[in-house]
C-alpha cells in the first residue's frame, strides 16, 4: 500500500475540478497541468498549484506524454490522474509512470493493451464467453461478403483503431459493400494510421447500456449499469442509472458479463464495460471496455452513494475495496444532461467564447459538475461540454422533474448551449416513458427541425 | 385564486437568490429591491430586474416600508416576498400591501399581530392549551418577586418587544432581581421604544426545537421539527432535522402543540412554532411563532422533498395545499451549517470585505445556498452570513460526514469565516452523539479557547 500525497492531474474542464474536489476531501495535494488557454480556468484556481504544459492545442499540451510525466516529477507528485479522454487510456503514459516511479491512477499497461485494440478486446470477450455482436475482422472484400452473408444486412464497418463513432459506415445492401469497405479502410488509415477494419451486425433497435466495474485485483464488483442511449452522432447527450425497463434477467446478465470480462483480463481499477442491447432479439452484445472514469460516472455515484474517484485513487494506492457486492445498494434513479456550448440553430456546432453569467442552482437532488464561472473563457480547442447536470430522485419521474426545474433555473449566458434540447428531451413523452434506443435522439431532432412538437 | 406573475423581493443575500431560484422554476418574474451596497450582488444579477431602494444602511433601504411598496408598484409587481429579517414580520408592510392591492407573501396583518407581541403570543398559547414556560409579565418589583418565588430561580427577564436574545437578562438570586429588572426595563425602552418586560423560568438544560407549519387556512400541517440548539449568544449556528434522540411522545406532542397554536390564531401561511425543550423535566414550552420562512428551512426541505418557498407562494395565491399530513414523509437526516464572514480569533466579530475565491463543491447530499461569487463584496451593514451548507444523508452520521467533506473542500477566501468552528463542531464527539442543549456551543468554544481538544 502506497499512500498518495500529491496528484498531478493531466486533464482540464469539469473533470479536473471533480478530481480536485475528491483530493481536497482526502487531504491529497493537487497539481494541475494546463495549456496556455486554461491558465485562468477554475481548475487552475482550485488546484494547489497549476503548471503550463504548452500551447492550447491538445497535441502540444494535454497529449504530450513526456511533458506530462516531467511536469509531474518536477512538481513532486507521486501519482498522475489522467481523467477521461486525452491520455486516460494511453499505454505509453502508464508505462512511463511505471518507469519513473509514479503511480498511474488507472489500470496497468497490460490492461490497457487488452482493451485498447478492438479486435483484441473482442477476442478476450469470446474467451470470457461474453456475447459479441455477430461479425469479425476482414482483410478482403471476399471475406467481408462471406461474413455479411452469414450475419445478414444491415452491417456496420468499424475501424479497429477507431472510437467514438469515428470511421463507422453502415452498409444496407450487398452491392454497396466493396466500395464502402474500400472507403472505410482508406479513411481508417488516414485517421488512425491503422487501416484495419471489422464488420458487425447493425442492430436496428439498439440501446447503449454499460456496467460500472470496480476491481482491486481480487474483488471485482459492479456498481450497476447506466443507459446512454440518448446519443447524437455517437456522442452521449443524456445518461441515466439504472437502465429503465430492462428485464431483470438481462440486467443481471449484463452485470455478470461485465464482471466475467474484467476477471478474464485480470482488470484492476475502475472501468466500464459497454454493451449494445438488441431490443428486438432480447440479446446483448459486448462493445468495448473503457479503462478510465467515464463522463457519466456521477449517475452511478448518485444511486450508489460511492465516490468513484476516491475508489479509483484507493485502488491505485493498492488498497482493497473493502466491500462486497451486497454493500453496493442502488437507491432511486439518476439522470445526467451534458450541457454543451453548442449552437442549436447551426447543427450543434461548438460555440466557444466568453461566458457572462454562470450560475447553477443548488437544490435537493441536483448536482452540477462544471468549470464555468462568471466571465470564464471557453476555448475553441477542446470538447464543448461545459457542465453536467445530474439529478437524483426516488423515482425516474422525480429525477426528470428536478432536471426540468434545474434547466429552467440555471443561468449560463454569453455562449449558445444545448439547454433547450435537454428541456425538449426531458419534456418528451417518449423519453419520459423510458427505455429509448439510440435512434431516439436523431428522430426527436428531426421532429424539432420540422417544427413539430418536441 | 390569484396567480402571481411578478414578485418584488424585499431582501438580499442568500435568501434573495433562494427566492429567485423558485420563482424561475415557477415561471414567475422577479424584481429585486437592493441597497446601493448590493447593486452588484448575485441576486441583482439573477433577478429579472433590480431597483435601488436607497443607501446601504437598512434603515434607509431594506426597512423603508413606503419605498418598498412604491418600488413594487412602480415595477409592475403583483406581490412582495419579504424573505426573513428586515420587513418579513412587519405588520405595516402587510397592511400597505393590502391597501395597494399587492399580495404579501406571508400571513395576514392579524396573524402578524397575534405572534408579534410576546405577551399576546403567550396569551394565545395559554388559550390554545399549549404549554408555556412558567412566568408572566411584571410591572413592579413586587410582582416580579412574587412570581419568582412561585416559579423559582434561575429566571430570565425578557423584553416584550425584543427578539433574537436582545435585552435578555438572567437572574440567579432573589437579591439581584430589583437591579436587573430596572436595567432590563430601561434597556428595553431604549432599544425597542417599549419598556415592558416579562419573567420566565430559566431552563438550565434546554434544547431549542421548532416545528415547521404549513397552513392554507383550512388544512394545517406540520413538516416535522428542527433542532436549533447549537447557538452562540442566541444566534443559531447549526440546525438539523429531525431533532435527535427526542422521545417519540414528545416529538408528537411538539407537532400537535404547533398545529394547535396555529389553528387557534387562524394562521395562514408558512410559519414556525419555536419551543424550549426542558431536558431535565421532560417537558416543552412554547417560545414564539415566527411568521416567515426561516433561515434554516432547507433542512426541512431536505427531509421532506418540499419546496417551502413554492408552497409559501402557492398559499399566498390562495391555492389549497392539496395534501394531507400523510403526504409529508420525512426521509433521512439533514444538517445546516451557517457559514459567516466572522473572525474566529476576534470573538467572531463580523469580517466584511471582498471575497477572492468562492467555490463550493457540488456533490451528492450537499446543497449550498449562497450569494457569494468570486470577487463578491460583503458589505459591513448586514448580517454576516454568507452561505448555508446543507447536507442530507440516510443517517445523521452520513449527513455529518458529508458536511465534514464539504467544509474541507469548499474554498471561500479573502475574508475570515467560521468554517473552522463548524469543522470543530462536526468533529466533536458530543455533537456526534446528538441531542446537545443550548449550553453546548459556549462550552465547546471555551474548551477551544483553553487550547483543549475541540
Amino acid at each position: 500500500m502506497t499512500p498518495i500525497k500529491r496528484i498531478f492531474i493531466a486533464n482540464r474542464g469539469e473533470i479536473a475540478v471533480r478530481i480536485i474536489r475528491t483530493c481536497r476531501a482526502l487531504g491529497i495535494e493537487t497539481v494541475l497541468g494546463v495549456s496556455q488557454a486554461d491558465r485562468d480556468s477554475l481548475g487552475a484556481q482550485l488546484a494547489d498549484r497549476a503548471v503550463v504544459l504548452g500551447p492550447a492545442p491538445s497535441t502540444q499540451s494535454y497529449l504530450k506524454v513526456g511533458t506530462v510525466v516531467q511536469a509531474a516529477l518536477g512538481t513532486g507528485c507521486d501519482a498522475i490522474h489522467p481523467g477521461y479522454g486525452f491520455l486516460s487510456e494511453n499505454k505509453a503514459l502508464a508505462e512511463a509512470c511505471a518507469n519513473e516511479g509514479l503511480i498511474f491512477i488507472g489500470p496497468s499497461p497490460d490492461n490497457l493493451d487488452a482493451v485498447g485494440d478492438k479486435l483484441t478486446a473482442r477476442t478476450h470477450a469470446e474467451n470470457a464467453k461474453v456475447p459479441l455482436v455477430p461479425g469479425g475482422s476482414v482483410d478482403t472484400v471476399e471475406e467481408a461478403q462471406a461474413l455479411a452473408t452469414a450475419v445478414g444486412f444491415p452491417m456496420l464497418i468499424k475501424a479497429v483503431a477507431g472510437g467514438g463513432g469515428r470511421g463507422m459506415k453502415r452498409v444496407d445492401r450487398a452491392e454497396d459493400l466493396p466500395a464502402q469497405l474500400d472507403l472505410a479502410i482508406s479513411e481508417a488509415a488516414a485517421a488512425f494510421g491503422d487501416g484495419r477494419v471489422y464488420l458487425e451486425r447493425y442492430v436496428t433497435v439498439g440501446r447503449h447500456v454499460e456496467v460500472q466495474i470496480l476491481s482491486d485485483g481480487e474483488a471485482i464488483l459492479h456498481a450497476g449499469e447506466r443507459d446512454c442511449s440518448v446519443q447524437r452522432r455517437y456522442q452521449k447527450v443524456v445518461e441515466e442509472a439504472p437502465a429503465p425497463h430492462l428485464p431483470e434477467a438481462m440486467r443481471k446478465g449484463l452485470h455478470d458479463a461485465a464482471i466475467a470480462y474484467a476477471r478474464h483480463i485480470n482488470y484492476r481499477s475502475l472501468g466500464t464495460v459497454e454493451f449494445l442491447v438488441d431490443v428486438e432479439r432480447g440479446e446483448f452484445y459486448f462493445l468495448e471496455m473503457n479503462a478510465r472514469v467515464q463522463v457519466e460516472h456521477p449517475v452511478t455515484e448518485a444511486i450508489t452513494g460511492l465516490d468513484l474517484i476516491a475508489l479509483q485513487i484507493a485502488i491505485a494506492e493498492g488498497r482493497p475495496l473493502g466491500m462486497t457486492q451486497d454493500d453496493i445498494v442502488l437507491t432511486g434513479h439518476a439522470i445526467e444532461c451534458r450541457l454543451n456550448a453548442e449552437d442549436p440553430d447551426n447543427g450543434f456546432m461548438p460555440s466557444p467564447g466568453r461566458v457572462s453569467q454562470a450560475w447553477f442552482p443548488s437544490m435537493p437532488g441536483l448536482r452540477v459538475d462544471t468549470h464555468m464561472t462568471p466571465g470564464a473563457m471557453i476555448p475553441p480547442y477542446y470538447d464543448s461540454m461545459v457542465a453536467k447536470l445530474i439529478t437524483h430522485g426516488t423515482t425516474r419521474d422525480e429525477a426528470i422533474a428536478t432536471m426540468q426545474t434545474a434547466l429552467k433555473v440555471c443561468a449560463l449566458t454569453g455562449v449558445k448551449t444545448n439547454a433547450g434540447l435537454h428541456a425538449a428531451i426531458m419534456g418528451d413523452e417518449t423519453f419520459q416513458q423510458g427505455g429509448v434506443d439510440t435512434a431516439y435522439l436523431p428522430g426527436l431532432l428531426a421532429r424539432i427541425q420540422q417544427g413539430g412538437k418536441a
